[in-house]
């Protein structure tokens, strides 16, 4: 797979940090399997509004076009946080899924044996959770027209956003999540609010359109956002792949991620539609923590959901299904073996910091 | 507090159940403490769709005006759930908040000692936990407007919501967050996504002003509701009061209701303004949980967060903290003897029915 093309964001807070530690797994991967990837790095978020004064460049997001897959940090801190609504750092990250029709923002939630202490839940409720929280990521509230703030003729305030959704944006991401259960355990839970939302209504009903057309062989479940955040607590193990529109994927993804008890090992990928001419996916990876500004800068962040991520970004988008195991394993060897960084700590394992634990990776490669 | 009145709306599912067993607890009080309120009853949701053809009929309204108070019961279920958008169950209780002005949703989600075990969190992670969720009930994308689906020129369906919220909406509902942190751990965590929603802009910002210039003795913490999710499952011990909106507070109330492990355990209350010229403020209390139509009828159903609501009921409206406290007691004393509905159940303890419980907290009365 020569000349595929890898673009590299580190963004913010501990997102450079967890970067360099993939950096070294690059490079070791380049010397000794010989992979012949082009790399490239851009400026996205609080980082680039601080070099050149926007979120999101145009020329992030032309490298972003020109490579075969994104590789993301992470956005945003304290430093940004009183910036205009339009130019905060979030909007990096919001603008490349939008220009590149990211649509399907793919959440994996596992809990992996070694960890399963680590959850605030009973072992025996969150052993063997493995979830995939599939997120429609270009359209909704995050996204609806008109939105804004208007100050009333009595001078009071009033803000609104819109969300909104068309039947074509529901049918295709909900087609990746029964894609996706086919080659898992085969069921999909559908999450809206229908009894509240006219746009949670027609979700609910496209998605059993699609079902019943294209699916029928998939169990499909409907359930209500607020059940699904009290079922993911409670019974965890019930889900397969969750589906859900932007802010509800966002909100029950973070949920799934949290209940193993493990944030700082979770990767996920966000995937455009496949170019009918060229056959390009455009794909951007990225860890489902952020920038963590609290810890930032203090070499203690996790740098296994950025590693994570770039390995799902071999199988998936450069088809290299050897070297993504390859990497998938040494971190779970390393895991094995005891070393821990802060977020995971267990008693009786080794706390060490982000390049002690990107070191023990390449090692173990 | 002679002549103070009660509108009974029973609704759907378990709710009549368990409602039959608060009687119960009403004519103990009536006979045993001579307190002499005034009992009607209403058709609230499917109940009312079937009786009346409404899920809110008016006359209901007119009681629940002419009430001092109102104690629900649930509303829904898969009878009703192919009727059209604005002719559901739901809007029995949606109605009933947008008429009476009950805008602030009150739930707590406590975590008693004797249930600490029926989490599916760790007991050292929800030990005494004790948050009260303040959500906004009136506003938000459950009534914004516009609203609607529309078939597009193609044929194509657009289904869209509005999520608005007006600067003093924001307010009064901050300060009724506020006002009880004072009488808590002094603490609110205010809940948005101010990083993407303009709504969750003017919230920040106007939770902000509101302690700024009136209370800012109490700690205000800012929190984007994906995070706040996380944190509820991970470290559910850091909050006191949760702000949200309609569509934040609905799902971050249930999930801290499902860490509690109890939710048949939870009741919660609506209230709306103090009438400036009558002294009245019209409130509604109803269960955390929902209408349960999978296990309605065969007389399982935990009356517990019913009687709980009734006890919430007898304090706030009608003044009557004595009896509420003496109800509260008698419910505690019967879980600490052993007895536990199935949605409780321990190993160990004795499982009954909806009416054995029923009995046995009039008994301990
Ligand atoms: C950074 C922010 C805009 C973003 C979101 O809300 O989508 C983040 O929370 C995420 O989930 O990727
Ligand atoms: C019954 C339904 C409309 C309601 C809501 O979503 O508000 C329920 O979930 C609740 O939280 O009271």
């Amino acid at each position: 797979p020569a000349n595929k093309k890898l673009l590299v964001l580190p963004g913010d807070g501990i997102g450079p940090e967890v970067m360099h530690e993939v950096r070294r797994v690059i490079d070791w991967m380049q010397h000794r399997r010989s992979l012949s990837f082009e790399i490239d790095e851009g400026l996205v978020g609080g980082a680039a509004i601080d070099a050149v004064g926007s979120p999101c460049p145009d020329e992030t997001v032309a490298k972003a076009r020109a490579a075969d897959a994104v590789l993301f940090g992470s956005v945003g801190g304290p430093k940004w946080d009183s910036l205009p609504f339009d130019q905060r750092p979030e909007l990096g990250i919001l603008r490349l899924r939008k220009d590149l029709g990211l649509f399907a923002n793919l959440r994996p939630a596992v809990v992996l044996e070694p960890l399963v202490d680590a959850s605030s839940l009973k072992p025996e409720i969150v052993r063997g959770v493995d979830i995939m929280v599939v997120r429609e990521s270009t359209g909704g509230v995050y996204f609806g027209e008109p939105r804004g703030t208007e100050t009333l003729p009595d001078g009071k305030r009033r803000a609104f956003d819109t969300d909104v959704y068309h039947e074509d944006e529901i049918a295709r991401v909900a087609r990746v999540a029964f894609d996706l259960a086919r080659k898992r355990r085969n069921k999909v839970t559908s999450v809206e609010k229908a009894n509240v939302m006219q746009s949670g209504r027609l979700w609910r009903a496209v998605v059993g359109e699609v079902h019943k057309a294209e699916f029928a062989d998939v169990e499909l479940e409907n359930m209500y956002a607020d059940n699904c955040a009290m079922q993911l607590c409670s019974r965890p193990r019930q889900f397969d792949v969750i589906l859900g529109s932007n802010l509800f994927g966002d909100v029950l993804s973070d949920l799934a991620a949290a209940l193993t008890g493990s944030l700082g090992m979770l990767p996920s990928a966000t995937l455009g539609a496949v170019d009918a001419t060229t056959g390009k996916r455009y794909a951007l990876y990225e860890p489902i923590h952020g920038s963590a500004p609290d810890i930032a800068g203090r070499g203690i962040a996790n740098p296994c959901a950025q590693m994570l991520s770039f390995a799902m970004l071999l199988r998936w988008s450069f088809g290299l299904e050897d070297d993504a195991k390859l990497l998938e394993t040494a971190i779970e060897k390393v895991l094995a073996g005891g070393l821990r960084t802060a977020d995971i700590m267990q008693t009786g394992r080794a706390r060490v910091g982000t390049s002690v634990m990107g070191e023990a990776v390449v090692r173990e490669l």
